[in-house]
């Protein structure tokens, strides 16, 4: 029984970001498995330990911050079709949502100390990083 | 070409919180893909409308932040195991990260206006919900 169950701000630090070919919303294919154009993961150089170990066909699942999202939506038509019924955003992979928090699995094409080159990035250019986790099979 | 590519840092909101059997780190399953125990979102009431719509036998992911986690933390033992090598957190799903975010698949039981019953819930009591998404397949 939690009255004040939790603290209800925390703090994200970005631990890198994205350079893809596109360049503004509307650019990105939506929910893209077929997004099989390179991009690059580039990471803070503070944070480069964290990825040693990467390598050439690895699948990871990128954790981004959608820093163009809109926070104050709660229902969306589902993939922006106006023709289907509004859904609880949390029922959908909305980039508009409370906490905008994108998950993108990509396959690793190769590594340096601090950039990782993949294949399967759907945001656009400048997409903050906030975490990068193994795919599990 | 980005010199100053993004803001960052970001704030998160705690959209809920769970309740679970699990009172303390340690109690709670690693990885829990066994974790058949039942647990409960509870969402805060601002956000009741985000899961109009989720229905008995719908899978969820839940996106949790782990506020006990370490945030300092590069390399870990995977599964805290110290037999094994030192790995880049990126390549593991430990809750010490920079940013400690988990992701924990559910599958939904039952539904009020503001709770989930769910199996599958490997959090510690309290964790803070930060994001619910439906699982792609």
């Amino acid at each position: 029984m939690h009255d004040v169950p939790c603290r209800d701000t925390f703090h994200l630090v970005a631990i890198g970001y994205v350079e893809t070919p596109f360049l503004q919303l509307g650019d990105a294919p939506m929910q893209g498995k077929d997004a099989m154009l390179s991009g690059t993961i580039i990471l803070r150089p503070a944070y480069a330990e964290g990825i040693k170990g990467v390598a050439r066909g690895d699948r990871l699942l990128v954790l981004l911050w959608f820093h163009l999202g809109q926070r104050d939506v709660f229902r969306v038509h589902p993939r922006g079709d106006e023709t289907q019924r509004l859904k609880g955003v949390f029922l959908t992979r909305s980039p508009h949502r409370p906490n905008p928090i994108a998950l993108c699995e990509v396959e690793v094409e190769s590594v340096s100390a601090t950039r990782i080159q993949v294949r399967g990035l759907d945001a656009i250019d400048g997409t903050p990083v906030i975490d990068i986790k193994p795919v599990l099979t």
